[in-house]
């Protein structure tokens, strides 16, 4: 799909991080005059709605510096170099939360923020969850405190704003719909 | 909510555009060691769900410059300074749409990338729509072209990638919900 093709002109590579970076892109707009595109490339990540043995959804507690406040979240971090969504799917879970699963279930891919940044999440659902032995540790700058909720607890936590992203909203709503449906 | 609060050492701005600005942290983590944090500042954004007289979901088909290629989404559109989100949705969906409504509900509003951004999305269910005359245009660099779809086309769409953004995965979803709890 490439409707409205912006072509570029120039770009201009602004910073390079450890988690992103910025580029600034010159384009030629579909009507023939130029304009600026602002790009920040992100390695995408992975994110998993998994469910303990008595229904309960597994999510994290963790300061988010971008708002100066924490979030509760579905278990979920960034791709590694080269690794493919479903392994990285099984180390976040592993890693945030020591519960390994049998199954990894893909159900829905999609960009957060299209009109800045590529940043593509991966969702996942985690079949029979067991606790793992020895899990591999956080990274040694991520602190996080892991909560299983409820159905109804987690929508409580929605209404209150303790729960407040996309990815996890998406998979409250996700777990709402199968539940009507097979009621 | 301040669990494991992440205190600012310092902050660099690295760039100031149009749209984003990055800035980078160097933290005090909760165990006393450092880290550093990429931070994107964004003004906030809204998203409307509005729907046809005849029940279709109304989208806009536009290129992202970010992923290179278009994608097909809700009407939806950056807040502007000082504006209030209400005011913007009716804005965006007037200049994406030409149509205007009686009532704009909003259902809920949702971090996008909370890992490394502060865009908030406000997302809005338009009542009772009609066509305008006479209305406002879109910004100069802006090119879309609108669509109309019944759920179980919107469905397919996310099923062949052609929808593929969080904010209108979660409105699918929503009218999804919505129907299951109606039938």
């Amino acid at each position: 799909m490439k409707k409205f093709e912006e072509k570029t002109l120039s770009s201009k590579k602004i910073f390079t991080g450890k988690v992103i970076s910025l580029q600034v892109d010159d384009v030629e707009l579909p009507d023939g005059k130029t304009g600026k595109r602002e790009i920040i490339k992100h390695p995408g990540a992975v994110a998993v709605i998994a469910l303990t043995s008595e229904n309960k959804i597994i999510m994290v507690e963790q300061y988010r510096k971008a708002l100066e406040r924490s979030l509760v979240e579905i278990p979920a971090g960034k791709l590694e170099k080269g690794e493919e969504p479903v392994l990285s799917a099984k180390r976040e879970l592993e890693e945030e939360t020591g519960y390994e699963c049998e199954k990894m279930e893909h159900i829905i891919s999609f960009y957060t923020s299209p009109g800045f940044a590529d940043e593509l999440v991966h969702l996942y659902v985690a079949h029979n969850l067991k606790k793992k032995e020895n899990a591999a540790p956080l990274d040694e700058d991520e602190f996080v405190e892991m909560l299983e909720l409820t159905l109804e607890e987690a929508q409580t936590y929605m209404d209150e704003g303790k729960i407040q992203d996309a990815k996890t909203a998406y998979a409250v709503q996700y777990l709402q719909l199968k539940k009507a449906m097979t009621s």
